[in-house]
């Protein structure tokens, strides 16, 4: 059905798209990318895709809602110019929050997105740390989702930390603390945030496990707004431990999340390059782990109908 | 299936949403659109829905990706919350002009739009001039397509213009100004464009049809950049035309539009109010022809089970 | 589309679906459900059902594959009989770990479930306590899931329990925790397992929290073969614990549920009839909480178009 | 789109399975197949099997309906282990009989699994002796159905029967019978059976065609319970005739069917070893015709693209 | 959903929907059927269907790839104005015999127009003595399928036949012979044909069961060319039968079939007007039995929601 | 999922499919298609077709609707034969004038058939001159459309006409005027048609541009009844212009074209053999242009994945 690797990239993520080329030994694929005046966004492949195997390099970042649609309109030109298959390489999957009804008269858009793109055209999905596993179930077509707790505690076990423990920045989100916790052969421990009485603005925060005399590394999926986090640092704080480190797999930092890190003065902020984190939201104490190795490995396996989990053994 | 009628809007255009409940003698529903910091839409209705004949006011205006985006999402908010029937109101739908392959390599994407628009769970389709007709066939649900040449050609028939020729802008888009002649009873011309040689710049530009000693009106379906209809005006003066006057049924108007209309001094640039248009961008000799009434009067005949189409006769 | 309503029952929990219709003062619907002697299922309604709304009320208990074939069959029966709607009423979802790939070349059954009503015919789902929320977005339909949290807290609100900590037998659990804790105003306990080394059999389990001294309150979604639960029983009093309860939404009680279950000698096992628990299954210790009324409630609210949401506040 | 076979087996019959890999000179592939204490079935491939063309061997045997889960739940992995193409090899399919309406509101289960196989990602079904042809058209997706007409009238001629008459054992079965009478150049009888007056339980049975004096051979597309079978015995032999054979090409044998096998006393009872046939259910005077063979070659030409049709030839 | 009922008719057999419409107290709807010069059908249907119960009444007969054509456009544009349900009222199926793969490579017809249908947008179908009930497992919309043995038997019952016996025309046929029988308390018979030795043109046709002496009644689902039934005129009269009547439930009588039929000189020939029989093909031993009351009831009851089985009780 | 190139023919043009295997170097493959008395359709193909790319020529030439569906079931049959790709070749696409609703409730016709088409399972389509380019929308598959301007611009440059303007029939069809008007450097003009009062009937024609005293082209997408055409000669005439040469891409020539044609007495008639022109249709003013070479350069592009549009360049 098809023949050779080709990879595009959208406006969303060049760099990346770069990098994994470069891994892989490729060109980046030549595409016209732009927005007329209208905002209407327009695409034009500029060499023949007619049954090669596609991946169209595109994380859900700023612009968000751009992002996707761009990525949709490049799924649905490079059906309508016969690709072999298309897979959609989406290293951040933004609304990944809102993936079910705990209110009533909400959209579950994390599965809304999931049809948009197989009603597009897309043939499988190549991500990276979802929000949740259980957005996998949103397709009906095949994903392949990239965990960057790999080179992410690879970076932490070479700092050879000593009496840290891992925290969980709330209650639901702390297996992923976990995982971590395990590789990293640390205790694990929980904030817990609760609304006191009929208010709903007043929340009583407590630390469930030990944390008093600890340093602690903060983990969590995505660093957003940076509120979580930076509150749970002066929690932490309040109840005795040292050293911090935060570290999220999507470095999102959006509104006040700069300022906020700052402020919070962390000993180490670690990110991954899935989303662009322009020079100005750079700090000092932030590293920055690349992804594009794990993304290349992985469609240079797809392509070859290797497996990808046997990248990770 | 569903019980009494709500309309609600996203974002994009709540004056013209608010006016056609003004018509029906409804209150706006009440929905809460917002955006996070990371720009992901929420979307939460506050009142009960299930079982109702639900309207959602949304044109595809600026920001035209965002507008897009959160009417998908709306769409499964309501779907899911066990709306009886989804109408998605359109006055103005985005991307018309990618309706084909006229080049190698690149999407439809007003038919990628109308698909998304069935996925996210439209059950049908209001609208008002469609770029072309056709793409009332990229929809499997029923389309109700409302037409502005009934209030701007009243609004023109009003004026009793005298010696007056209707122009279209472009070969290809005359059946529009066609109709618009046959209804104010004006002869009709068409400007054509010619590349000349092998350079992309060179345009000759000439109009069939007499225009010299006479009145003009420029018809087009949407002004957007204006920069087709300034050109027109400059090469109609140049063919001795005397007064002029545009139209476009959607003033989208963006990029340079404003400057350039107000360059090109035309004698009075009709639009309707399908997209919003800012104080900013409302000029002295610009007339703006409300669609609410027809909006409203097809929302209530839909719902009512009679005939969209009578209005018209 | 549809006219009054109908409720019937396939041969999971016939009297599940008996004291629903008493809840909501309608007689059960006559159908003929059973198997030939090769096991293929028959059904037959014996009444008509034409543009009727109609409610299949089956959980996913034992024989489970047999009891999720049937309601697909059941569905299937009612589309060709021309129902006017179908609402699969499952008050036990089964295959709901099966929600994501969290190892190679495994099935998301809980997705596939969702595509299979769907494609039977399903036009909507009314069910409790999904494993996880996110389930919810496995299905296009709408989903109305209700809440054991409510009798149940009741139940143990009216026992006045002091000095109790709710615990969660696991990480990644513990929201269901924390929500039983935030309405009993109680603290929380989560108890963790780690693997040591390389073998898959030796495991360290520690509480994290505040234990000693306290009563206990262990939840789970289902209690299935009680290993989980009875384990942290015993990790708990290790930890020195004194008064404890279980809880789980579900009695699935599989294995050597009961057997364990007695050994861990609870002070009270609370648990809800939504899927049968069969006398023998019964132990003296055991408080079953009914959710006729939840069901109920909600069927009438969906057949008339009320908010099921409203249920809860 | 794929690369290399794979073929492998469910629970439900893993001889068949092995004997078909045999034949084709290729390992059985690697899966995990078993339940949970819950029954929830769980499935992993145990080697890669991405681009693969993936064959899946499972009869709808007993248990029935967990068979077919298994089924469908191996086909969801596979496709999520992104399969290049999966393949159901169901040498039984059950249901056969629920093909159609003939009474007011019962399902046509023969469909539902149609649907069910389909939408669980099934690209080609691979099966034998549906109950009617037909069956084959409620897929969209391409059948080969294999005859085992052809391995069976071997059989019979091999034993060079003298004085026979194939017998149908109903009115409306009876082409299945034409076929082996020609094949075999015998004449063909039918037996009908009428109820009598109101009564359902009375019934005249009746042999249209010539049987005194005659040996037959009683030939239905499975052997169930064999009630209808044996009773055809009884009637021929009050009938006048004298030797009889029995064969159904599926050996279903459920509930009472060994018990009449052996109180009927046939000549020779023969099957095939299309469900698995335990050796308790095993008689002497029972014949069963393998037909791996017949799977095996069907596969490998399935595989290699070359005519299925030009096997029977 | 919807509101009153709308029947109207395609070009196939207005008289049969004026028939109908007659029987249940309407007027035949209004819409323009008719063809450009280039054979392009064009349908307008002239009066507002928005949320109506909408039957369309076109059996599909001579031309009859037209007739199938014209009622798919139907439906498309009932769909596109709107209508509340559509119901394809399709007295008589072409393509039934086309409902298998019983050749290498060839179609299934009968399945693929269940596709065409359903995707047009039919709702439901209403039909009437399909070749064999397993084409209404094609669909998956509800089909309602009528059965003219009711007032074909009321026919004969009328005639108190005596000493005569029903027989099928060929082998796989004989199950609505047999219904028949049991209805007339007849005895059955049926006749077998086989190809000789190598030839494709010799054929031994056979008997089996009783004719000699007796007077016969040979039925079949249709009377297409009538080469079958006056085949089996000759042979049975060569077996001693004497009075022979003939009747199929559609009258299709293409080609040969009138010649054919006079040259039988049957006692009678018995057939209903689910096709138009013309006044040239209607001979003076032929009796046609009307449908309509049989439509137009079915029609009332589908509408209102009562029981179409309860019909025939 | 493919092996080699396979072409089969319809009964609609197969001496345009002899042409393009000619082209191609490759046989035309052996199907058996024809019709039982009672019209219908059968098809077999005669070999294997398994994982082949299969190519199947039938332009909606007269009878247009039986050529419809005659193409939608050999579709069906090749994608049950399990074809591994299968491409409509669709020459010339009937139908094209329903492409939007410009009345209230008529059909989309060209938006059906191209779910028919997907339906059945065509994979892709390659055509020629659509009557508007958004028909390529109506399409989830790709569409290739190919362009006759190049053929049929090359045949007048060969004529090296003096003094001429291309000439639109009518206001709505210009941009296909134009764009031959460019190619061969020629001025445009346009007919335009208006009706009169409140008659249906009485218009008036005028021509918009200079054609006084020049030689016309006119030009159209096909001609059909030649009504228009000849319309336009006879107003050409009058406004004084001198030669007239006619030209369609699909020569239609449908009820009076035949005869119009003649009494127009063109200087030249230019058709290509998208459509089969029988002799008695092929006047002595007529020029047909062969598009097999497109057709067969477009077929091995196709196949072995080079780019269509390179054709054109």
């Amino acid at each position: 059905m098809y023949t050779d690797l080709a990879v595009f990239s959208g406006r969303a993520h060049p760099e990346l798209a770069r990098d994994i080329c470069a891994r892989i030994g490729r060109p980046l694929g030549n595409v016209d990318v732009f927005e007329f005046a209208n905002e209407n966004i327009f695409v034009q492949y500029q060499e023949n895709i007619r049954m090669r195997d596609v991946y169209l390099v595109q994380p859900f970042s700023t612009p968000v809602n751009r992002s996707i649609m761009e990525l949709l309109i490049m799924i649905d030109a490079a059906k309508r110019a016969s690709a072999g298959r298309i897979t959609a390489v989406i290293p951040f999957y933004a609304y990944g929050r809102s993936d079910k009804k705990d209110q009533p008269r909400v959209p579950i858009t994390a599965r809304l997105l999931a049809n948009l793109l197989e009603t597009a055209g897309a043939d499988r999905i190549l991500t990276m740390n979802l929000h949740v596993g259980q957005i996998q179930g949103f397709f009906n077509v095949p994903v392949d989702e990239l965990n960057a707790i790999y080179p992410v505690s690879a970076h932490f076990r070479n700092e050879r930390l000593q009496n840290y423990t891992v925290v969980a920045t709330d209650v639901g989100d702390e297996k992923r603390a976990r995982d971590m916790a395990v590789r990293l052969d640390m205790p694990l421990a929980i904030i817990e945030k609760r609304r006191i009485g009929n208010s709903d603005r007043t929340e009583a925060t407590n630390v469930i496990g030990e944390v008093e005399g600890r340093n602690v590394l903060l983990l969590d999926d995505e660093i957003d707004t940076a509120g979580t986090m930076t509150e749970a640092v002066r929690v932490l704080r309040a109840n005795g431990c040292k050293e911090v480190k935060l570290s999220g797999y999507h470095g999102v930092l959006s509104g006040p999340a700069i300022e906020r890190l700052k402020a919070a003065d962390a000993d180490e902020i670690v990110l991954t390059d899935s989303v662009p984190i322009p020079p100005e939201k750079r700090l000092p104490n932030m590293t920055i782990i690349p992804v594009a190795a794990q993304f290349g490995d992985a469609i240079a396996r797809i392509h070859s109908g290797h497996s990808v989990g046997a990248l990770f053994q």
